[in-house]
């Protein structure tokens, strides 16, 4: 009998998106050429708001190395519920109310969300009230609990090094400091590693708060030893010490006196009184989680999208497809909701970095 | 008799200096393996205090590829003077009589001199004063008058574009407004450049002061045109018309109130009032500046370099080695001191751009 | 009155066709949104048996970074006749009717055609015939008689750069000698400049026969010299002397005994019996035309496309749009028709690279 | 106590060997800025006729990002031994005599060896013989028995990967076949990776002999099937059924006909007269294994750099640092040395891939 499955994307894009419902939807099509896949247009709004458009095996076809994803996403759904290019939408049942709507009324056997922990969230909701869901791990944060890896990390880390990269040979030139601000709000994976594959002298984290002294003063140490820049990645969530006790309110309006004003600027104001060289900002931004997938997440992505596949041809739901231990295991949606998974401050890449001489901001600066 | 050449490179660094003086060493080296080559360190300063070293072939060897400048470069004099890295330097004569003092102490046939428009002030100062002086256009502004090309230009350009393509694949994810900050404080020859080439909707460069209000309606125009994203290349020095009007102090203190503020997020409080869809800056900096050369800047900077050596061994002295027209023209330094090559308003590619449908922030609100 | 205007690609593909066509067909519709543009498929074919799809301005989005050509290509049409792709195919008329008929019953105001050399001398016949034709100049050859610059040859000369540099970073570690086949079956000129932007030891293109034992000689002088590695640039059409004296038929038999065997090959095999060191090869092949156009090429493509489009409303046709002392010019269709632009052998870039130190496989044994 | 290290990089060079050697090196003196590091030339060779350099600090800054080895490399020793580069070499003693006289004469407490399959052949049987040995798997292939991964790898396919990429936009323009030569003699791991992650329609390793008419079949069936172009990823270790009977002596009897004659051009040949289509040949060959290690590589190889280290500080020898599971463990090298860690034909990757419809030319043909 032939299936019934829909498909989304919500949250912030990323790399591997499109590769993955490539994988997904090959995998139907191979096993069935009369499946019926509906792909739901901006996340879950299209599904709550019954926006899709039927997928046919060649909308699956040279796609995949394209970057963003061809279904379109969302991060904030009420956002999308005003969004001025689809005024026709109905805002009467609840949002769950809405997407169980649309699943029944389209008679699914089976819906493959792709999204990161926001998204992981919802996609327990609708398993707990009866959808059967199976989901992937999408985000440049690597942050999804269960997983070792989630897809679009290791592309954002390549670009994250790359530009640190090109900081490094313009900053051999000049006596500097250059400030890379690399994405993570909540955690310092992506940071870390770009930090580590870049050869940043200092690296500040969400994870490990740091004091702007201990940073002004690795800085400063290098300058006496006559190396002629210091190279800084510090991901968006950095806080300082005094900045981790606020609470959300208070940090917000610490913040928010200066819109738009990103942590690096912040970082570069205070540096600027504390250290005698230039100091420069970079901020990629969105730059970091554009364009083509990486080799790795290209076969990670077609590996768990036909595994999805595969799990609801076999009617096995509720599960977010992992990788762990380079096998593909299925960890329950419920295990995964609501949790993240930060970056260990003993994790080991952290030690080795600390044993290279790589500063974290948390020196101690009396005996450090 | 064997010549002896002192080489200096000065301003902010760039793609294919290294190249460039691979092209002259190579030439110099193979016209006579008994030149003397000295290489100055950190660009006027390393002249003004004989601080150099002795440049063998072997120097010249594995830089074609290299970013940056393997002799250091510095944009201020006063700061370098300063530097903590060169502590043992005497502050005595001028900085002019120090240069002349070191170049007439070294015995020197000539000097070659590698920068950008204010490098090559102090070129003509130094060849009015009697030194053998020949230059080479360096800079990713390509704002050099005389030549049709600077080296560094195409390169920091296809970064420029390489970001906008990433921001690109994201933004067709999401309905969002994004706004890229391209380098170019005086000229905006790149930001049109990377602009036309990234495909950006609106272009906003120094040479034409934009009206906030014309770049808001034409993101908002193409929202309604159900067009899920706006990109703005900006350029750093772009302004808006009141801006314009500022002298030099006003605008520096409006400025100077956000330490580190840049222009995009300038530009991006602004527009997150006047637009419905959210508002992502990006700002690549130095990354544009870093890296590799393009192949087209590796076979400038050769063609050029190897013409540079050359006229040293030809004694021709007191020009730019220039581009016009696709052949390797002097131009006096004289000709090019103290003169910026602007974007013309009605440049051919600005035209073709507008008749595209690009906008440049100039349009009128209420016939346009 | 609204404007029918044809489209087409022909010849080997390159970077820039779809960048080229966007920026006629934005240009077309920025014009006037009604015009009717049909895109031919295949090249002439599609245009012989009337095979085309009306094209819309959405067919124009988002193809500016796009490698190949949305509309197909084909090189020689008698294999396109027999294509198992398009069986239902009248094979009447000759090919020449078949496109004038095509022309006349869509009743087209203008055709712009892409391609290189050959596709010129189609073109000119036609334009000969009474179609309004207007061309762009497409090949990464850069062989085009009038224009000094094509596009795709800036992008394809990174490509085979870029192969280069990989091919170096290796051969640092190994004494050995490598040989890198670059695309150019009739001219040097992406040889010779992905040679000298990649640092090549020896560069072979069909314009300089090369004697095997003065390329042998080289490599083993620098392996004398303590130079580890030697890297050898080889156009695919590059001959040695005694092959340059023989008939195309001479030549083909020669090389006919070896299907498939390439340029690379056959002088890796030559040279592995006269110089010490390990020797090996790499083919890049199509690898350098396909992928994204560099900045160059895209804002390149956009002002030609633009350009032509601007013709053929301004009813201007019988010429190739080309690029003449960095300004867009028209080139009679009956100038380009026929000629080949081969790279001179007194070339400045080749008499740079001689000075250099770069040798051209010509050099004399015995005063060399 | 000062510890006395000696370091040295054998078999094919790759991306990452410079970078772990800076994991490496940065740790030893990060740990006793007094440590002495010596590092041997050209693998085996320097070690066994004490060609060496003494590495300071300095000498690990900057090679984070940069390809090949600073330590040079050898494949078989007895070509190194009449390398024209180093005639002053005894040649009294056995290979083996002189590698372990050289460890004693400098007092060495430790040897880190950085190699792959032959490598650690020789490393094993130094460890035998006593000398304190340890270990880093280097090779693009990643056949190194023990570990998940070795370094290398995951750059070289990125290349690979980015090789077909290009290939397929320029074949999606033309209805052809193309052949792309992937690395791999003995194993396919980089030509099942890259060829998933490129997109490849067929996919040929040596672990899976194939049958040219199944190839040819699964070919002609794409272009039934209206798919303009086909894509096989074939790796230099590829062989027929037939090919795969013979013995090394028969099989190199038979390539050895053609001198230089890849896999590629071998099947090109047969597919010419097997499809309707044209047949194209890439053979990226070394630029593979060229250039900057990719983000993963260079955090994988700062980690097990570190490692090894800390592992000669605390006197751990005789083992081969790996990954397994995400873990750093050391694998006895009597258990590497000898192995090869080849695909399996059921990997899970390989089922994926059938699952999505990739070819591996042992397709039954009558069932099939």
């Amino acid at each position: 009998m032939t299936l019934k499955v829909g498909m989304l994307t919500s949250g912030g894009d990323c790399q591997g998106l499109n590769s993955a419902m490539r994988g997904v939807g090959k995998r139907l099509f191979e096993n069935d050429p009369q499946t019926e896949v509906y792909g739901f247009l901006d996340g879950y709004a299209g599904l709550m708001q019954s926006n899709y458009r039927v997928m046919k095996p060649s909308d699956f076809s040279g796609i995949l190395t394209l970057g963003g994803t061809i279904l379109g996403t969302s991060r904030q759904v009420f956002k999308t519920m005003n969004d001025p290019l689809y005024p026709n939408r109905s805002d009467g049942p609840t949002k769950l109310e809405g997407m169980i709507r649309t699943y029944k009324d389209l008679n699914l056997d089976g819906l493959v969300i792709l999204g990161g922990n926001g998204t992981h969230k919802t996609a327990n909701l609708l398993s707990e009230n009866g959808l059967n869901v199976i989901t992937l791990p999408k985000t440049i944060d690597n942050d999804l609990w269960g997983t070792d890896m989630t897809f679009g990390f290791q592309s954002a880390v390549n670009i994250a090094t790359e530009v640190i990269d090109g900081i490094h040979s313009t900053a051999s030139s000049h006596g500097r400091v250059f400030i890379i601000e690399v994405m993570g709000h909540n955690v310092g994976w992506m940071t870390l590693h770009a930090g580590i594959a870049g050869g940043a002298d200092v690296i500040l984290i969400p994870e490990i708060p740091y004091d702007p002294l201990a940073v002004a003063a690795a800085v400063n140490k290098r300058a006496r030893e006559h190396k002629r820049f210091s190279i800084i990645a510090v991901a968006e969530g950095a806080k300082t010490k005094e900045e981790a006790k606020m609470s959300k309110k208070e940090y917000a309006e610490k913040i928010g006196n200066l819109p738009f004003l990103s942590v690096a600027y912040r970082l570069a104001s205070i540096l600027d009184k504390l250290t005698v060289q230039e100091v420069r900002c970079t901020v990629p931004g969105h730059f970091q989680r554009g364009g083509s997938p990486c080799a790795y997440d290209r076969v990670l992505t077609t590996a768990l999208g036909v595994a999805a596949a595969d799990w609801v041809i076999q009617k096995k739901f509720g599960v977010m497809v992992g990788m762990v231990n380079n096998e593909i295991v299925g960890i329950p949606l419920k295990d995964v909701a609501g949790k993240v998974k930060s970056v260990p401050t003993n994790h080991p890449l952290i030690q080795s970095a600390r044993n290279i001489g790589i500063y974290f901001g948390d020196e101690d600066l009396e005996n450090g």
